[in-house]
């Protein structure tokens, strides 16, 4: 229930960061793409055929370094169904090698398309008398504008399949401020946001104390983090922005509990990216190497029981 | 540019509806699924084979009456890569068809994130040398909380490609107050969001005086309509909830500008379900006659020029 499978994992590898998956095609090292387009010529096809073999390496090397990878929803997006296939087929095999899947969708509707959202990524959807998972994942990134009647229905099929969200609170974009910064009455609008999500959580709560209804807070916002961690102590955090957009491991510390707990850091360009850094043609070695160079940053500040 | 197409499109038609494509399941006509299931079992391709038999049948008989089609990506997302499969195919049929097609993903991200978002919907995707439209559509809905840094992302390519977006705003749903009417400082937050659209918008207005950075407000809040069609001449406005959400015709009538023009007035459960009403089988010709009922109804109140 809740966050706990992820938490058991990240204390079983003493590492709790999420490999972030969101690949492009400047990502990839030299010839993989080429290879595609050979079989299947210039199409999106053979970009998402790509992507999916990029992204098996990656995780065939990081598995026994992180808990968890992050998918970003666009980059495959961005290759139209046939780069959804990849993020499908990614989020599955991510799960058979025993990862914690995130799939980073930041989606959020009025309550009856909430529902139909929910159902693709946490919950079953029905066709005849036959069940299926549109999109399987452990946990869902979600936007909170529209209000309760969008997260409930998120956090219904959390209860029912043991799922969870994290909600926007505080992201690590340069204009987050413009809108989640306005004050709105004595507290900034992520507060309210962080209160509200706070309050959904409440009577959701897994055994280590955090709730299945998790935040986004940014790693470029230490202040942020330590301030919204004493105050929400069932609140569990996705931290995005480590490494390339800003934020490093002294940043992050504030976004975990006494027990090392409480937080998943997300690095997607420092991994996925690390061969192009080492000038290395081998990007699963590079991936390996600054997974544990991140993994030993992070154990200097956070003693993960 | 902007929003000109879709305004000269509702002239045309002296009509401001979009046929909102949301399929479900259940809004299938009898036989229809089962005529899929047959030949592919009880398999999300078999489900998503089915909305796009339902699609297509919609938009012909709705092709001479509306200028526009909205397809909400949450209906398509819940049967994974066969139902985005559904999706590109539906938008592109409406194209063909010479509908306006507006994609309702509700998408936002910081602003390298974002720029996949456009390119999947409003841009264009390299592969090699050759560019495709992942899921080609001429506006595309969008989400404000993580401020200008997304929204520039998707303002850049409808500079670029003639598209144009509407961002949230209103929403029609209940619990929109909870985040959407914050107070902040002396006006609440959906007014500083459409303050902040507008200004987006400023430099992009079309022919007739709309910008390309549209918002979105809901049916159920006819004084929001006027409020806000007042307060700002240049944004184009989608307005979701007419009939099933609890809006009619009278309650939009404060969206339009003295020229009739101004919004886009959106109806999916009321055209798509109305077979269920009519208690018919004739799924097309029920949906035309509640889209001419609409537009008649909407005509009452509102003068296209």
């Amino acid at each position: 229930m809740s966050f706990d499978r992820l938490i058991e994992k990240i204390a079983e590898k003493r590492n709790p960061t999420v490999a972030g998956l969101d690949p492009r095609i400047e990502y990839l090292p030299e010839g993989m793409l080429a290879r595609h387009t050979a079989q299947k010529g210039e199409t999106l096809e053979a970009a998402a055929g790509a992507f999916l073999e990029f992204n098996r390496g990656l995780m065939d090397a990081l598995a026994d370094i992180v808990p968890a990878v992050k998918l970003q929803s666009a980059c495959y997006e961005a290759l139209g169904p046939a780069g959804l296939q990849t993020l499908k087929e990614s989020a599955e095999y991510a799960s058979g090698l025993g990862l914690y899947v995130i799939i980073d969708a930041k989606r959020g509707d009025i309550g009856s398309t909430a529902e139909s959202y929910s159902a693709a990524y946490l919950g079953r959807v029905k066709v005849g008398n036959t069940e299926h998972m549109a999109f399987p994942c452990d946990a869902l990134t979600v936007n909170p504008y529209l209000g309760s009647d969008n997260l409930n229905e998120f956090l219904k099929d959390c209860d029912k399949y043991g799922k969870a969200v994290f909600v926007l609170c505080k992201t690590s974009n340069k204009s987050s401020s413009e809108v989640q910064e306005l004050m709105a009455g004595d507290r900034p609008l992520y507060r309210v946001i962080a209160d509200q999500i706070d309050r959904a959580g409440a009577k959701r709560t897994g055994e280590y104390g955090y709730s299945s209804a998790g935040v986004v807070v940014g790693a470029t916002q230490p202040a942020h983090l330590r301030e919204l961690r004493e105050r929400y102590p069932a609140l569990f955090f996705l931290v995005p922005g480590y490494g390339a957009q800003g934020g490093a491991a002294a940043d992050i510390a504030g976004a975990f509990d006494k027990r090392g707990r409480g937080a998943v850091v997300n690095n997607s360009r420092g991994l996925m990216c690390a061969w192009q850094k080492a000038n290395t043609a081998d990007y699963t070695a590079a991936a390996r190497e600054a997974a544990l160079f991140m993994r030993d940053a992070i154990r200097v500040y956070v003693t993960i029981q």
